[in-house]
């Protein structure tokens, strides 16, 4: 599908194929958000406060639905993959709060970050909670490969925010540096839930990989269209939502690729507005009218369509289902956001 | 043995039983200390550098000694016991990480904290990095009832660093509150660490428990003199090592105590100094003043010192061996750093 049809499609292909998603994991959905609010219990009681603040906040809860969606493709899953989903959040969401206490940001989902309600301290040690928590539900599964595939993903994640980090505000990032960034702080997550899913489904071999291959696409094509829209996406429009990445001085592809064909006068602007607070609407319709110029956003884009694209090609070793077939239209509508 | 036999034996014992702690556990160790560097390797250059620079700052590691003898009480150990150890290691370097951004330390084992050198966002990170390993360790060893005991472990400490944060500069926390804390925020790891021992060491049953229960016990004893040292001690030296707790509003059972039975005018003295950045020697010395008249700095000890009592008295469980002796031993060692 490509960047015109996808745009055409938009109003139908967004909304179904989430819609289709949560309908077809909607039975395991309520084992794994009973299991999600009973692990968030405690009897300190600020953590299920925050625990819960931060899990009801209106995430889509896309991880656990693709874990519960990969342990159906091949016919029966075990019932394991409750365990799995409801871990898969509960670790997204310890990264979520530790990344805005790393972030330092004010907002999350659209209400107060947690940090800002209950301050960084709490944050951090929630976060602990939450993955100490996820861990014993993945032992409770009993399953040492799905363990190793979690526990791996954990390490691979923080050694992609520290890699992020020490490189925020550096103009010499490379692509390549952006690329493993994004592989282990967003796409290890996706690929992980959908390997350990498939593990509940039966798969093994081949299919186990075809279905890791399938969540690595996805969270690159997934962070690829969140770094593009946080300059305003295809339409360009700079709300509300945009520019943190800039003011962060988060270094995503369409400013990296800019940067590395900019002219002199261009570079410098963009340094100006790159990891200052203060940068504004008018830095950043600069930077955009730059990242414009140089047509770095449309080939952001595109490498999200590219890598779409592979995700739905790793789904070939999949039996023929109806489940299989949403999976790839949930790789269109990862990308579809961007229009 | 009593707190005056310990202060007379002060000087032989506490030398001698970690001296025979670390020849005990000498050949392990050195698999462990190797697992533990290459384990903090990683191809983002700060990663290692953070956890080398904590990990190197000369700790004890007792902890991951006390895995390590736990594993060999019995006789033959399985070899699972250094993967252990080194896990037990990380989670401990890991919750040191997270300590230090919670209670914005400066020093950390008379060098700089990791937070003041790297930031507090990296500080974080390393943390999540380090969890991750070692949970990966734990997961290699591929024991899930070990496994089980420590991904618990790490909610329970988490939730009991919460609860001493939610009581920070809280004069109506109690005893059984503070016992609370310091149950799950220090002894749950020691705990931990002589439990996944004894099941390396083939323990199981009662023998398994006792020793979970020396750990906890002993755990609790650590802790308490810890907080005694923080007021400097038996002996009441106020040197640069004390006033910590006070200044950061922890609240300690030397501080408990006192406030639970102190005169208006006393109470008012503590809550002047408690939670206050800028408390130095004289408002130290004036708690300490109190602490003393109402004798609750020996209370602590005293509570230290039953709790080493319980440590040793759960290793009659345990066929009699040097090794046995040692631990217990260690128990007084551990008390005996309080004079």
């Amino acid at each position: 599908m490509t960047i015109s049809q996808l745009a055409t499609d938009k109003i139908e292909s967004e909304g179904s194929a989430l819609d289709a998603l949560i309908e077809a994991t909607a039975e395991d959905m309520t084992a794994v958000n009973a299991m999600i609010l009973s692990r968030a219990e405690s009897h300190v009681e600020i953590v299920p406060e925050i625990a819960r603040y931060l899990i009801d906040a209106g995430g889509k809860r896309l991880r656990p639905m693709l874990t519960l969606a990969s342990a159906h493709l091949l016919g029966d899953a075990s019932g394991k993959q409750v365990n799995y989903a409801a871990a898969v959040e509960f670790m997204h969401n310890a990264t979520l709060l530790h990344d805005d206490v790393v972030d330092e940001s004010d907002m999350r989902r659209g209400k107060p970050a947690a940090r800002k309600v209950w301050g960084n301290q709490a944050s951090v040690l929630v976060g602990d909670f939450l993955l100490g928590q996820a861990f014993l539900m993945m032992v409770e599964a009993g399953e040492l490969d799905a363990l190793e595939v979690l526990s791996k993903a954990a390490a691979v994640i923080a050694e992609g925010e520290v890699l992020q980090l020490s490189k925020a505000g550096d103009p010499g990032t490379t692509d390549a540096e952006y690329m493993q960034i994004i592989g282990a702080k967003t796409a290890m997550l996706f690929e992980a839930a959908t390997e350990v899913g498939a593990m509940a489904g039966g798969a093994s071999g081949k299919l186990r990989e075809a279905m890791a291959e399938y969540g690595r696409e996805l969270g690159l094509a997934f962070q690829l269209v969140d770094d593009a829209l946080d300059y305003g996406g295809a339409d360009g429009s700079l709300g509300k939502n945009t520019g943190d990445d800039l003011r962060e001085g988060k270094m995503t592809l369409p400013v990296i690729l800019a940067l590395s064909v900019a002219s002199g006068i261009e570079r410098q602007a963009v340094l100006d507005a790159l990891g200052h607070a203060e940068s504004g609407q008018t830095e950043l319709a600069k930077v955009r009218e730059i990242i414009d110029r140089h047509g770095t956003l449309k080939t952001t884009i595109e490498r999200a369509e590219a890598h779409a694209e592979a995700a739905k090609a790793a789904l070939a070793a999949l039996p023929p289902t109806e489940l299989r077939d949403l999976l790839a239209d949930v790789a269109d509508f990862c990308v579809s956001r961007v229009y």
